[in-house]
């Protein structure tokens, strides 16, 4: 299956109808068994799922490392992964004893919520931007973000040092996009202290927690954050930056980070 | 808690910075108990409370009716909802024994999926809008969408006829805004088989499946639709309009109910 593809559709301009063909994003349902269990399914634009599966793991904090994997295997005709961990812990069992809201802003059990973002331990990383590189990097993105500009259906995330993007990923899910960037960082065992993650779409609590359980320092979104991702960003010492377009931003927390 | 509130902010212009104060979306945790057992939390703009555990329940096809509904209580302080439902049927237990994915894009078990669709039967309404009314519509969401004017950090979804929407809401999840819609139409005992679903947010699959629920025959949206949602929208005869912005949009499925 394609990340996109072609489908007639009907245009109406006013009361004036053509018929036309147009580009749309796909969506495909990949469901991943934990140690066994089944985890849940992600529905996702259909290209990169080891970086999806495993980047999701590492936002749960399920995994660290990739060494923390032992089988990985992906039966790609029946859309299934399975992934079994050298260690199945008894945080694991809880997740996995849960159910989950099943969608965008319905992501946590809030005990659960904050769990999480009581077993993340504040960034402590020096790094700096400027707020030249940071409007620059988010042009980047922009300009990079090839399926939004033919579908319009996706988002964008990517990682970014100080000069350019070392990677990027869209999806049909903010959440998956971020989860992709997660994953290769895990996959490739990048350095993230010294970096920062980039989005097109909303900085909400669960993004935020996302970008620190890898230990980035810097968020930076096109959109905006909401108060409680503030909060967390505040409290984990992450410099949250919001409606990053063209030359101007927004900092919500921690602007030390950026220099002049 | 507010819908949003005022943060302090330091806004750059280049390399130029100032603080300042801005409107933030507020984001918070509701936790759902059905029949005794932790269904998920919710998080979500913090208003409108029971027209949105509603609406979840009914968009998740676990109530179709308020009198489905044997009790409902909020206990406000601790952002808990009960839910004790008359029948607690098969269906149900099937639903908390699984686990699911913890955001957008990221639903449903592909089973559990596939069961929606085919536990939902095919709409066979017979209604009518002009594309002229259509746009106008989506021109009446874009001016009534004030959160999102002052804070940038929400999506809407709305209930209309020929004429007007009859209800709107604005969530930081556009699938909160639309289980809203949802809530107020199984409070209200709403008939919804000559009305049409309004969103800001993209068409995915959840997104039909909620509106299917109700029974709405179409779904129109600012942004774009995918793949699986048209192929849903197609099978289960709803008209999928997306791209609808100013007097444009675009038809991906049963155009027939768009009259000139």
């Amino acid at each position: 299956m394609d990340i996109f593809e072609k489908r007639p559709i009907i245009k109406f301009t006013g009361n004036i109808s053509v018929h036309k063909e147009d580009l749309v994003v796909n969506e495909t349902p990949l469901t991943v068994f934990l140690n066994k269990k089944e985890l849940g399914t992600i529905v996702c634009s259909p290209y990169a799922q080891k970086e999806l599966v495993i980047g999701f793991l590492a936002g749960e904090g399920l995994i660290r490392k990739l060494s923390d994997i032992k089988n990985y295997f992906h039966r790609e005709k029946q859309e299934v992964v399975w992934v079994e961990t050298l260690d199945s812990s008894a945080e694991m069992e809880n997740f996995l004893g849960r159910n989950f809201g099943s969608c965008c802003g319905k992501g946590r059990p809030s005990l659960y919520f904050k769990n999480d973002s009581d077993q993340i331990a504040p960034l402590t990383v020096n790094t700096h931007f400027s707020a030249i590189e940071l409007q620059s990097l988010i042009k980047q993105l922009d300009e990079e973000s090839k399926t939004f500009k033919l579908t319009g259906g996706v988002h964008s995330a990517a990682l970014a040092d100080n000069k350019q993007i070392l990677v990027k990923y869209e999806d049909i899910g903010r959440h998956n996009a971020l989860d992709r960037v997660l994953g290769y960082t895990v996959i490739n065992e990048i350095e993230t202290g010294d970096k920062a993650v980039l989005l097109s779409g909303r900085i909400s609590s669960e993004m935020l927690i996302k970008a620190a359980r890898i230990g980035t320092p810097l968020v930076v979104s096109r959109s905006a954050p909401t108060g409680l991702a503030i909060d967390l960003a505040e409290q984990l010492n992450i410099t949250a930056v919001g409606f990053a377009r063209g030359n101007s931003m927004n900092v919500y927390s921690h602007a030390e980070r950026i220099v002049q």
